[in-house]
């Protein structure tokens, strides 16, 4: 019997997947100690349910402990199984030591996660030197990938696209997205001078004329090479792109900067947000 | 050979330890991403080292995921041991099930600092039903009294003192400053009726009268319990007390409101407070 649970701010995400499985909706309740100590209680009895506790992670480090202390808390009153659902990933991008003496946390949150869930669920975790969450979960964990649902909303949305990637790290992404939405492709170069700086590489687009881009990423944070990207366009041009994402990790400075520059902004709900139109619920269950 | 690595804020602290123990005092970077995710890099050789990690643990909820980051890093760099040292140990109080489904915070964080530390070391755990770390940590936990500290301020600096406890809870507490202090002593009777709400009820205090009170508690937080207390006292015609306590993790707010109250407030720098004015370092080593 499945048991959907919100952690705070994934109550819409829960609701959906409870109504999609068929399977009931559990609450918890949390607040603040006075001394900013968190209050965790489960409002619904778990025994024997398997329970999927529903956490997108953008922000991780002051939910982290809640999150540990809800799975802990099922375990003890018997849960029959306790998963993370977790649209958005963290910690996946430090995954090796570029500087002596740096923490690869991407090992020790998968790590951290493993010892408190019985397996994971999560869409497009952004890795890098890792090719499967197994070499760093011990737990079973399942990725889904969100680029038919964007491949989807540009078929129905944008007539005579240019499915643009900003760098080479995209471009297995960007493949998968155009081909579907049955679109050209173009895949940008991207140097990375810092976390808030990037430079972006613009090849000949003499063909692309009178193309539509649309920009794709797994994830937008800085927003610096989405910004640094659709400038460049917009001087070779083009009209300003369509910017569309998995996760909207950015902040609102980000989002009103973007805003200037795009024709419409677009992400999933795997990070609540006023841009988030493609619903990945079906990904999830 | 042991080496202090202080996580930020706790510089001062580990800079003293490393003094006292004639041992080397290391650091390590922290910031965060764009996406609000930690970075971690300890900044020393840390291989065959006994590593002291000083962490105070007021407002622990954003500080764990880095606690935890160095310190799987260290053990991963070769350090010999990895202790945590953290004055204020967090997440005490919640030591059982109150209602149905709440989480035992106390038990959860226990588990998750042995997972990553080979010992930890503590001033005064605020414990209520627990007696002994022990029974919740699954490594060596070593606490220290900040009681000696407080008693011998209080020799020094308050003539006629009468050493109040706000509630039965304090008492062992009281008792064990009082005698030391040379002071008389009294502990008062305290019904809480929230988190933010206390009521005290005051006995005879005849015989008190010309005393001088010096208000102590082991933790001063919402500080509801001092404040009714220093009123109650002050209404029935002592001076402005005196309040001391080794854990200051009352805010701002707080703080102006028990100043209207009190003579002067005195912490230990287990929590770093403007009103910290006794060293704990030599209990830690």
């Amino acid at each position: 019997m499945r048991h959907f649970i919100p952690l705070p701010g994934n109550e819409a995400l829960a609701t959906e997947l409870a109504r999609l499985a068929s399977a009931s909706l559990g609450s918890l309740e949390t607040r603040h100690f006075p001394d900013g100590e968190s209050y965790i209680r489960l409002l619904d009895d778990v025994a024997g349910k398997d329970v999927d506790f529903v956490c997108t992670l953008a922000r991780p480090d002051n939910q982290i402990l809640r999150l540990i202390f809800a799975a802990e808390t099922a375990r003890e009153l018997g849960a029959k199984s306790v998963r993370l659902i977790a649209p958005y990933l963290a910690y996946m991008r430090q995954d090796r030591r570029f500087q002596d003496g740096e923490s690869i946390s991407s090992t020790h949150f998968a790590k951290l996660l493993s010892r408190s869930f019985d397996s994971v669920i999560t869409i497009d975790p952004h890795l890098h030197r890792i090719a499967d969450l197994a070499e760093i979960f011990s737990i079973p964990a399942r990725v889904e990938h969100a680029a038919p649902l964007l491949a989807n909303w540009i078929k129905n949305n944008v007539k005579n696209a240019l499915v643009v990637g900003p760098d080479s790290e995209s471009e297995q992404w960007v493949k998968a997205v155009a081909q579907r939405a049955g679109a050209e492709q173009l895949v940008l170069t991207k140097k990375r001078l810092g976390d808030h700086d990037v430079e972006i590489s613009i090849p000949d687009l003499s063909r692309f004329q009178r193309k539509i881009p649309v920009l794709v990423d797994d994830i937008i944070s800085s927003g610096r090479t989405m910004i640094e990207t659709a400038e460049a366009l917009i001087a070779h041009g083009f009209p300003k792109p369509y910017i569309l994402t998995v996760h909207a990790l950015f902040s609102s400075a980000t989002y009103w900067q973007l805003n200037q520059l795009a024709t419409d902004i677009v992400s999933t709900d795997s990070v609540p947000h006023e841009t988030s139109r493609i619903g990945i619920a079906e990904l999830l269950l």
